[in-house]
């Protein structure tokens, strides 16, 4: 293996512990506080974990160890999409376990959380852990997206800790992962398995986030990589000054990733999806809007212009999402035989202006072709179109170009437009995590050990008053049925941790707000550069902007 | 204007001087080497250039500074597409001009070589530098990409010198601009205007590269942050196991980016082509070749890696430059509004069928669809096919996929195929410049000045040993016209400054064919992670494998 002079110099990196567990393991203490209650649906929610609702909120403090001594088997599971950090986050615990007993284990379960399935593993040794430390990706064990939600599922899991003694397991993952987390620890617990579960919240996008979970890990890192990226375009933009830049941006529903972005590198736009679904924007509003900046730039001789796309924006766009819907009924079953023998795209479009609402085809009519057969022709195994392989860069420009068309023709617009097209997710989840992002997830490991150690069930590993000092860090525990509700899901009510979206009236949208209007007339266009992990420690410490303003007193 | 934290620490920033300029302007004096002949062409080179041929090799070094003191005005343009470090060597220009004499002055002119010729400049003063030193970008004074070749132009040229008393002017440029530097300068010696003209070497595509050049400014910082990304990709790609990633990287028609980014990261594969050229590879070839590592990995239980292509590699491939040259000549002139009154693509693709030779239909009968598209409908202002618009990563991944049915139906390959695509280019032309680049150009710019204050024209400013600390840098000049031969261009006979493609006998093309099928079989990725500023020097001011691959003895 060729280990790059980064990477060499990332292992000497020793991550900020929270100051409260930095006296060595003899000298944490833990701090009980008040039983909590679940978000919302108390009874519901109460009648579902019987054994692990309403127990107490827990921080560690400096203070003689307490916890009884016995040998503790960890098994951990890395859920989901790979964020910056999850190897750190097992460093952490290893650590830390080893640290209180050299005689206590870690497993690492392979490929996700089928690995728990199939009982697919390694045990984790100093050497192997040292390989990882302070590096990006879930390679350490590999990641998977099975989800751990069934009894039969449940059960097995029982069986393969019992088989090798296992005590507790740490699932890494997002907002899904760590509600399924909660309900493997009521089994657990309802079974008396004597085994704990543990969660620890990870995911770029940014939408596991509420009053206990400051941030997820791994948006720091990679929102950082994305302005990097999106500042070096800025610049080029305003360099070569012909061309608007559309970037589209990772992140799912949540547009939290591209207003981090927005605020860090202050671009010309910046659609935000929760504002485009609270003012039922139409495609057409939202070309307009963009439109009106390319126009007033243009006007003013600057024929150049960076719009941020989040991944998730066309499905909160009214009649677009209604236009969707409309495609997967009419290529359902066996009428998508029907359609895929037709020998043209002529016959297609045809068959589908015979099949879609008069509303539905006035939206489709006006999408470039390559988009309109993306939604017919790249479908998932269930037949459904795939939103997110829709490029609504390319979707936006293309509308925007109609728009300004319309606009030279009317005489309003005098400049000229070209475009060009980006998307960032994959280059963002795998890097080194920012010192930030290295501390904060070898300090959610640690403490998650901690709360194994302490005989805690049902919890999430919590870190909080991140936006302070590693030392002012807070470290402690919640318990993950406090951050749950009721939702409908596939027609089932279902106990769930919420998804955070945007909220229009949190203070990072206010200040986006407060100042696009600014950045979308003017040049206002901030270069943060590449991830630092040395240098001075304005430059190398600080983690998010949305944090800042969140947290901002 | 809001500045990043990175940006005020870059400020802050000294870059490295060669040890033989680092002690005082007044500690400056010039060594004269030998004579100089062109590379080839010799005679024809002579007759062309009377006043500037033949002139010495100069290195400088401490001693007495002997020049003649006279009050410099010097005027700079920076040409062509955004290098990193741009900046500096206007910075590097400023100070050395300063520091001779506080009354000598810098114009910048705007926009690129097209500010000169519309005496559209600013001066530059010690607040307007500092606002730029060690960062990316043109944005200083801006770029552009007009050609200053003609009698005419260097006459206006002439005249805006005379009028503001200017007494050098520095070409920041790639091959092209620099040849043409030669030619101004020619112009300037022959009409005794008295003005001097230095070039200074710039371009991210490295193809600006001889005996005298060790390396163009950009390239470090460029293919760091390509690499940087590929890394990442290569990383989440060893998480998750599931996807090949096809990454198109910008370099114009030569490989030295995509191959300085394999160097660094190790992909799977890394198309070179100057490879596909020499081996006269079709696209099919090219195709069986990238999905011989596919089945391989997939076979093995590895579906998943990584694929770099260069911008440029689909005009080496014979059988695809006769089908581009086929289709211009199919729609040349009123050809084309013929084919675009079509109704449909099935109309078009009749017309099509009917104008291509039987080779080049069968050539274009195996791309996809939206390439084919592409080719027609995405045509410059003279009607050519866009070359560099091809997306050949998908282009390449779908043949791949082709040709992986055809093996899954005949029982080799037993694995998965999914691909994603990626084209990385702007995000790194304009990244702020590593330390290597920063360092590099000041000197450049620097050393710019001395060749001027020291009376010489038509020179190249010399900056090698390039592999060794900053300290054992050397400084001077060589005559521009010792790099040109002659050349066919337009159908007439130029001297130019020979583009440098990817020599196949060379150090770094050697090392990849050595490792490159070990590569392709095994997961042998690193990951260089982002530029770093500031840390230990092993990582944060090296320059490329290239470059140690080259000057290894």
């Amino acid at each position: 293996m060729n280990i790059s002079p980064l990477q060499k110099a990332r292992y000497e990196y020793s991550p900020k512990l929270p100051g409260m567990l930095r006296n060595g393991i003899a000298e944490i203490c833990v701090c009980e506080g008040a039983e909590t209650q679940s978000v919302a649906d108390q009874d519901k929610i109460k009648a579902l974990f019987p054994n692990t609702y309403g127990k107490k909120e827990i921080t560690f403090q400096k203070g003689a160890n307490t916890s009884v001594a016995k040998k503790q088997i960890v098994g951990v599971i890395l859920s989901g999409g790979q964020a910056p950090g999850g190897h750190n986050v097992i460093c952490g615990l290893y650590d830390a376990l080893k640290a209180t007993n050299p005689e206590n284990e870690l497993f690492g379960f392979k490929g996700g959380p089928s690995g728990l399935i199939d009982d697919d593993y390694i045990v984790f040794d100093d050497a192997y852990i040292d390989a990882y430390r302070n590096t990006g990706g879930f390679d350490i064990i590999g990641s998977g997206r099975t989800k751990l939600e069934t009894q039969e599922q449940f059960a097995i899991v029982a069986d393969v800790c019992k088989k090798h003694g296992i005590t507790a397991i740490v699932i890494i993952g997002g907002d899904d992962s760590n509600t399924n987390a909660g309900v493997l620890a009521e089994y657990m617990a309802a079974n008396n398995t004597g085994v704990q579960v543990i969660g620890c919240p990870k995911t770029i996008d940014g939408d596991l986030k509420n009053e206990d979970i400051e941030c997820s890990f791994g948006f720091d890192t990679a929102t950082k990589t994305y302005a990097e990226l999106i500042g070096n375009i800025e610049r080029d933009a305003n360099s070569a000054k012909k061309y608007w830049h559309f970037i589209k941006v990772m992140g799912r529903s949540a547009s939290h990733v591209a207003l981090e972005c927005a605020l860090k590198t202050q671009p010309n736009i910046c659609l935000v999806s929760e504002e485009v679904a609270a003012k039922k924007m139409s495609l057409s509003a939202i070309a307009d809007y963009i439109a009106d900046s390319v126009e007033t730039r243009g006007n003013n001789g600057m024929n150049f212009g960076v719009a941020i796309i989040p991944e998730g924006v066309v499905e909160f766009v009214p009649e677009f999402s209604v236009l969707i819907h409309e495609i997967n009924e009419l290529l359902a079953g066996s009428k998508a035989d029907a359609f895929n023998a037709l020998p043209t795209w002529a016959d297609k479009y045809a068959f589908i202006e015979a099949g879609l609402t008069k509303e539905s085809m006035a939206v489709f009519a006006i999408l470039p072709q390559s988009i309109q057969q993306q939604l017919f022709l790249e479908r998932d195994p269930h037949g459904n179109v795939q939103v997110s392989l829709i490029e609504s860069e390319k979707l936006f420009s293309a509308l925007v170009a109609d728009k300004l068309a319309a606009r030279k023709a009317a005489g309003t617009y005098k400049g000229k437009f070209g475009a060009l097209h980006h998307f960032f997710g994959y280059e963002g989840r795998c890097a080194f995590p920012s010192n930030f992002d290295a501390d904060y997830c070898y300090s959610l490991g640690y403490n998650a050990f901690m709360l194994i150690q302490y005989g805690y069930n049902g919890y999430l590993s919590k870190v909080s008053n991140l936006s302070a000092p590693a030392n002012e860090w807070v470290a402690g525990g919640m318990p993950i049925t406090k951050m749950m509700n009721i939702e409908r899901r596939h027609g089932e009510d279902k106990p769930v941790i919420k998804k955070a979206l945007v909220e229009l009236d949190g203070a990072p949208f206010k200040y986006f707000e407060a100042h696009r209007e600014e950045w979308a007339k003017d040049t206002c266009f901030t270069f943060p550069g590449a991830i630092q992990y040395y240098g001075p420690t304005e430059v190398c410490d600080i983690t998010t902007v949305t944090l800042a303003l969140e947290q901002a007193k």
